[in-house]
């Protein structure tokens, strides 16, 4: 069917979803969206020769049909009742050279446009089939062999905390609490990603504060601790001025929000940036949450690695959050799935009411990979026996989950895994 | 309720939505939302203090109930049949000190954390109330006045066109179209938002074309119409060498497809920009389609206005998208309603499948209104008299509209409106 070989194409899966009345057909939906995207309007037009359209027509590779829906995507209440909805999943390429290798261009051209198609009760992007000219886009600059390095933890979990209270601390609270987490034992502590620059706490007096406590915590006992500030800007320029007060006082992370700062912020900041950058997705959730409309994470994580993302939160089994535990299963896997070579693979990190509890699980249903981060806050801060042993409790977790051994029974000899059972299990 | 001051405050409008179970509130979850974005976790903290509360708690300042609804936003196929869910529209205040003037502060602390809550069935941001601390922000650079004192139009509807077809010409083809739209006595004409930098059509390439032929119409006619180039890019260097060749051969307008650029490629442009920016808001529509769910365009306008939009691209009645009429009608109001000053409106842009046919109703239903720029594509292209009868089809179909003067009366003199009226009329 494609007259253009496979590397120039850019293929995009829909999961579309359209009334099943009369005549209704996903193919011919598809059609519309592959017309729509590159040169339709609603009425013929005297320059659009066979010529043009040759230059840049999307073409319809498949449409692959699902189940039908009873309940619509989005709401149509003027559709009779008991309609049924067809459901289907369409690939359509995109002729490389009309897109080119702009992300702005694929998202503008795939994706944007395609949501506001009248006719469709339901639209998911499911996934992006990048051509090897995408390979141009820079990736993360550390990755997971890259952030193993500054932890300086060549294999396992890296073990990973966040401040809490997340917020209304001074810097001078934070730094205590740093100085807490250091003791205790962790390879990694981050700012809330509500944390970037407010008064109680701007970003220049939090570094001033919290790196000498790093430092010193190295200093003493040869483990530096990575320290991810919240530098995010919807301005580039300041976020660059806040990548530079972390880098001149010998920081090595940042916590980047990444919808809020756009592609535009997180292009700007990878071309120059020093510092391991950690993506918190915060708004993600209503790209995704229901499951006919949106975006899957594999389609979005890949657009975020190709632009820079070393470390990935995805939330983690029995998250506070919405997400359901396959969600997550998914995304892990889909961090540690290569877009052009294993170097663009992003740390997934695993977190959201994570206390060590969910490691067995973690562990069996991600395919027995210790490639990840495990962050916990209040299985961490809020350990009977203190932050210190809400570490441990978290490292003998993973040792048992690792071993294959029942978490209770490794529990019976390690009493920091015990306590933490008798706080946060069941 | 509030002990800040208004002057200090945010205010943030929800639509909420949840399962009607025993014991369900509204309030209850309104304020877990206000607390989840301040200092909460999932267990007790030791730190987490009434000091440090104050510093930064976010407080529920209005609930205000709505009709229930029958069925979820988020499909909750758990839920017993017959499930009612509640329905209502939260007032969160955030306090400025914990969240600053920032955007991207703005959006993870008080919407991308949100839409991740647990028991939500729904949740739709419907307003930001921002104080007098936000107008900090560029805003718009033209704006309404810029934008008429650029195309010299001083009074009435500035009436424009796009390329057709969309995609796939050549820059010389791209300018033969240019000058008959030129000759057709349009005051704007744009780029597709899908055309940014082809191998087919490069910027620069494209650019070198088309300048010409606006100078040479401006030399001869004394008209200068203006032209919007597709600068977009999700990089905001590239971005901006693009904005350079533009003005350096004189070119005064952009189109920024806004979502694909992000809040940083978008801030970053406008403190250096000198050109005209007309925003296309290409996937917004997945945030605003479900109405249970995602943003209201009142809010989301806000933002971007603040960034810099001079033309915010709205759709129009009877578009050729999902978009219904009245929530066109309400964005159309939304971009012509200051939030801090008149200067900061947006020139509302009424487009999609418009021929002329549609400017009485847009005129009654918006408030009679001529401070808009109505754009047609196909209806100026595919006019049986040729493009130039269809702007002036156009144009007295705006003046029948203003003169309160039936369509169909107006044509009876005015032969290229009663064409138009005859192809492209119900």
């Amino acid at each position: 069917m494609a007259e253009t070989s496979s590397k120039d194409m850019i293929r995009v899966t829909y999961r579309l979803e359209i009334p099943a009345f009369a005549g209704a057909s996903l193919e011919a939906m598809a059609a519309k969206i592959a017309s729509d995207q590159s040169t339709g309007t609603f009425t013929e037009l005297p320059g659009e020769t066979e010529a043009v359209k040759a230059r840049c027509a999307a073409r319809v590779l498949s449409v692959t049909p699902l189940a039908e829906a009873a309940t619509p995507g989005f709401p149509r209440p003027e559709d009779p009742e008991g309609t049924r909805y067809l459901r289907g999943d369409a690939v359509i390429g995109f002729p490389l050279d009309a897109v080119g290798t702009d992300i702005a261009a694929l998202m503008t051209i795939t994706v944007g446009g395609v949501y506001s198609a009248r006719g469709l009760s339901g639209v998911r992007v499911m996934d992006f089939d990048l051509p090897a000219a995408w390979s141009c886009h820079p990736g993360p600059q550390f990755g997971i062999d890259g952030s193993r390095r500054i932890m300086n933890v060549p294999e396992g979990p890296m073990i990973a905390s966040i401040i809490k209270p997340a917020l209304g601390l001074t810097p001078q609270e934070t730094a205590t609490v740093v100085g807490q987490l250091c003791e205790a034992g962790v390879d990694f502590i981050k700012d809330d990603e509500k944390l970037m620059s407010p008064s109680y706490s701007p970003l220049a007096e939090r570094v001033a504060a919290i790196m000498p406590v790093i430092d010193a915590h190295a200093q003493r006992t040869g483990k530096r601790v990575l320290y991810a500030f919240g530098i995010s800007s919807a301005d580039p320029d300041v976020m660059m001025r806040n990548h530079d007060i972390v880098r001149a006082a010998g920081g090595q992370g940042a916590v980047i929000n990444i919808n809020s700062v756009g592609y535009g912020g997180m292009s700007f900041l990878r071309k120059r940036s020093e510092l391991c950058l950690h993506a918190h997705r915060n708004g993600w959730d209503i790209l995704t949450r229901h499951p006919a409309l949106g975006m899957e994470f594999r389609a979005y994580q890949k657009i975020w690695r190709l632009l820079g993302v070393d470390q990935f939160q995805v939330n983690g089994i029995a998250a506070k959050y919405w997400e359901p535990d396959d969600s997550f299963v998914r995304s892990f896997g889909d961090c540690l799935t290569p877009v052009f070579s294993d170097a663009d693979r992003a740390l997934p990190v695993v977190c959201s009411g994570q206390w060590g509890g969910q490691a067995t699980e973690t562990y069996r249903r991600t395919g027995g990979r210790l490639d990840l981060m495990y962050l916990g806050g209040g299985g961490i801060h809020g350990h009977p026996m203190g932050a210190s042993a809400g570490v441990t409790a978290i490292r003998q977790a993973w040792e048992a989950a690792a071993a294959g051994v029942d978490l209770s029974d490794h529990a019976r000899n390690h009493p920091e895994l015990a306590a933490s059972l008798a706080k946060f299990g069941r």
